[in-house]
C-alpha cells in the first residue's frame, strides 16, 4: 500500500464523525467555507456527469446542485478538501473519498451508482469524439510479463480466507449462470462452468488449455465431470496454491495440471481453449499475442471459448477501478475482442452478453459480503471495507445500468464443420 | 452488358466442341502451343492457390500440376488463351472463362470450389501482410446513394420469374434456418423469418423498420403473425412492385408499407428495426451511416437484428463475384459490423454464426436451379446459365470451406434491462 493509501486508510478509521468539528487541513487555508464559484463549479461537474438525480449535501448542511428529479440518495460531502478534490476529478475522487470516509452516501449505494452511471450514458451517446481525444491519456500500462505478475498480484493474493467469505463454495469469481433470476448462487456458478463445457462441446479423453483458472473450479469441473486432461495456467500464486490442494484432495490431479505462469509461455497441442475472466487483464494491445497463442496451441479441429467483461463500445476502466482494484485492466468492446481472431482466421460462431447474470452475481456477492463486514474488517480494516464496498456496489451498478457487458465468445478453427447445427443442445438437458 | 462480357457470351453458345478444333485466336500468334514457360507459371499459379486436390487437362490432353494427392476434379482448359487469362489472374479468370466456356468442370462443381477455397485458406493463414498491402486495391466502390441504387438494380431486377424458378414459395433470398439438416426449403425459410421475429421479441401493435426488404416476405410474415406495424425500404424497383402486390392479395397493405427508397432516407420512429441481406451490399465506409439511421430510428425502448454474409478477417469480395454478381458487395467481418453499432453505443447482445444453414439453403437453390436450367436458357442463354451455376455453386462451396460466414447479431439501446434472460426462449415453442 502506497503512503497516501496508507494515510487515507488511516484517516478513514476516524471518519465516524463530522468533519466540520475538526480543524481545517493545513493546505485548504481558506477553511470550509462554500464559495459562490465552487457552487458554480459543483453545479458543473453534475451537469458533466448527466446530471444523475442525487442531492449534495455539504458538511455545513447546505443542500447543492438539485437536478429537478426526485432524488434517489443523498451524497454528504464531509469536508472542503473533499469537495475541491471531487470538482477537480470527480470519476476518481468520487471513490478514493469515499473510502476514506470523507464522502458518504444515504440511500442504496449500489442504486446511487447505478444513477451516476445511468447519467453519464445518457451524456455520452453522443460524446464519441471527446471520448476519442481523451483516449491516449487513458491507455492502460503495457501489461509485460512482470508487470501482469504485479498486476494480478495486487488483486488476487490478497487472501483465499477473504475470498471465501463472500464467494460460492467453489471459489468461482467470474459472472455466473441463473436458469432463472430467483436460482441461488452455488446453483448458477455450477451452472456456468456446465454452461461453457457444452459450449466447448467437450468429450472424454481431450485435452483442454485453460488461462487464468481462478482457483481452479473450471478445470476441476471440466475433468471431473467431462473426463478431459487440463492443463491450466495462472500468475496468482496463492490460487495455484489452493487449485493444486483441491485437485489433490478431489483425486483429479492426474488429469489437471495448474501451473504458475503467464499466458504467453503456454506449450503443447490442445483439442480445446478456455479463459474465463482473465482477458480483462490482458489489455488490448496483447490481444494479438494471445491470438497467437492460441493459434499454436489448438489442434487443426480445435475450438475454444473466451469469457470476459466488455464494453459496447471502446472506452477507458472507471480511473478509480484501475487505481485501487485491477491495474492494468481493460475491459473491451467486442470489435476490440476481435484482435484475438480475426489476424488468425479463427471462426466466430457464438457470441452471447450475459450482463444481467452478472448484476444477479453481484447482488449475491455483495449481499455475502455485507453479511461479513464484521471479519472483513478485522482482516484488514475499515477503509478496506468501504473500498470492496465500493468496488462490489460499483460493479453491480455498471452492469445493471449497462455501462458493463459480460461477454462469452465461442469460436472454432476456419472452416471446421463440426460443429453444432443449432443452438437447442444448449438448452435441452 | 459490356461489348466484351457480350462477345465472351457469344462463344460460350458455341462452347459445345473443343478449342483445339477451332482456328487459333488472331491475337494469340503463338498458336496453341504450351511453353515450358508457361506449365512453369501454372504450377505457380497453383501453388499460389495452396494447391488444391484438382487436375488441369489442357485441350491437348496434357496433364499439369498435379499436387500429389488424389484430384476431387479435373479442370479443363480448352485453349491457349484461357491458359493465359487464368495464368495473370485466376481469381478473376476462372470464372470468366468458365462462363465463356473456355474452361469447364468434370466433376462436382461445388465440390472443385470447395477445394479451391479450402486450399486458397490454408495458404492465407498466415498471410495476413500480403492482404494488408492488397486491401487498397481491392477496396469497393463508395456506395453512394445513385450508385447502390445501380448496384441492386444489376442483381435484383433481371426478372422475378427467374427468381421463381428456384427460390421458396415466399421469395427469400437469405440463408434460411433448418431445425434440422434434413428440413425442406420452405419449412426452413418459414423457421428463419419465425426465428429473427423471435429474436426480435415483437408484440401486437409494434412498429417496425426494415431496410432492404427484398420481397417482402419478413416484411408480410411479421403483421400477419406478430401484429405489428411495418415499414419496409428497398431501392429494387422490381422487389417493390411484387412486395406491393402481395401486401394487397393478402389483405396486409394497411399493416406493410414498402418504400422504394435507400435506407439513408428513412424516416420515423420504431419500437425494432430489422434488416436482412442487406449489409453485404452497404459497404464498410457507410456503416456508421447505416448507424445512425438506426440510433435516429429507434425508441429508447428500441431493439434490432441485422443479418448479413460475413468473413473471419476483413477480406476482399471474390472480383468475379464483384464484377459479374454483386458489384459494390462485401461481407464484413464482425470486427467492421461493429463499426455499426459501436459509435453508438448499442449493446450488441448476440451473435450466431449460421455458415452451414447458408451452405444447405444454397444445395437447395442450386438443386432447383438445375432442374429449372432450360427454362433459364430460354429466358437468358447458355453463358446466363453457366454464369449463375458458377455463382450458387461458388457460394455453396464458400460457406461450406468456411471461405463466408452468415451472422445474426441482436442488439438493443444500451442499458435496456428489458432483454431476454437467457435464450432458452428461443428453443422451445
Amino acid at each position: 500500500m502506497s503512503q497516501e493509501r496508507a494515510e487515507n486508510f488511516g484517516k478513514a478509521k476516524n471518519a465516524g464523525t463530522r468533519i466540520a468539528a475538526r480543524a481545517p487541513e493545513p493546505r485548504l487555508a481558506l477553511g470550509n467555507r462554500v464559495f459562490t464559484a465552487e457552487k458554480v463549479l459543483l453545479t458543473r461537474m453534475m451537469e458533466s456527469l448527466g446530471n444523475p438525480p442525487l442531492a449534495l449535501v455539504l458538511w455545513d448542511g447546505q443542500e447543492i446542485a438539485g437536478t429537478g428529479s426526485q432524488p434517489i440518495a443523498r451524497v454528504l460531502i464531509r469536508d472542503h478538501g473533499a469537495l475541491l478534490k471531487l470538482i477537480a476529478n470527480p470519476e476518481l475522487e468520487f471513490g478514493e473519498m469515499y473510502t476514506a470516509g470523507r464522502i458518504e452516501v444515504q440511500g442504496i449505494l449500489a442504486d446511487c451508482l447505478e444513477a451516476i452511471y445511468r447519467a453519464m450514458m445518457r451524456r455520452a451517446r453522443y460524446g464519441q469524439i471527446t471520448q476519442k481525444l481523451l483516449a491516449p491519456f487513458n491507455a492502460p500500462l503495457r501489461n509485460t510479463v512482470p508487470r501482469a505478475r504485479r498486476n494480478i498480484h495486487h488483486h488476487y493474493d490478497i487472501g483465499n480466507d477473504f475470498y471465501k467469505l463472500w464467494l460460492d463454495r467453489d471459489m468461482v469469481y467470474t459472472c455466473a449462470y441463473f436458469s432463472s433470476p430467483s436460482a441461488g448462487l452455488e446453483e448458477a456458478q455450477a451452472a456456468k462452468l456446465d454452461y461453457v463445457c457444452r459450449k466447448l462441446r467437450l468429450t472424454p479423453g481431450e485435452t483442454v488449455l485453460e488461462t487464468g483458472c481462478g482457483w481452479g473450479a473450471l478445470a476441476l469441473h471440466m475433468a471431473k465431470h467431462y473426463g478431459v486432461m487440463v492443463k491450466a495456467y495462472n500468475i496468482s500464486k496463492e490460487q495455484i496454491v489452493f487449485a493444486r490442494e483441491r485437485a489433490r484432495t478431489e483425486g483429479l490431479d492426474g488429469q489437471v495440471q495448474f501451473i504458475e505462469d503467464d499466458y504467453r509461455n503456454v506449450a503443447g497441442k490442445f483439442d480445446a481453449f478456455v479463459s474465463v475472466g482473465m482477458l480483462e487483464h490482458v489489455g488490448v494491445d496483447q490481444y494479438q499475442a494471445l491470438g497467437a497463442v492460441i493459434d499454436r496451441s489448438l489442434k487443426d479441429t480445435g475450438r475454444g471459448l473466451v469469457h470476459s467483461i466488455g464494453r459496447d463500445r471502446p472506452s477507458p476502466m472507471t480511473p478509480w477501478i484501475e487505481r485501487n482494484i485491477f491495474p492494468g485492466a481493460r475491459p473491451p468492446s467486442l470489435s476490440q475482442m476481435m484482435q484475438i481472431f480475426e489476424p488468425f482466421g479463427f471462426s466466430v460462431l457464438d457470441v452471447e452478453n450475459l450482463r444481467l447474470h452478472y448484476a444477479k452475481t453481484l447482488e449475491h456477492w455483495l449481499l455475502r459480503y455485507e453479511a461479513n463486514v464484521e471479519r472483513v474488517e478485522k482482516m484488514f480494516d475499515a477503509a478496506f471495507v468501504r473500498t470492496w464496498r465500493l468496488y462490489l456496489a460499483g460493479s453491480l451498478a455498471a452492469f445493471r445500468s449497462g455501462d458493463m457487458q459480460l461477454f462469452q465468445v465461442s469460436f472454432n478453427r476456419a472452416g471446421q464443420n463440426r460443429i453444432p447445427w443449432t443452438r437447442q443442445y444448449l438448452y435441452t438437458s
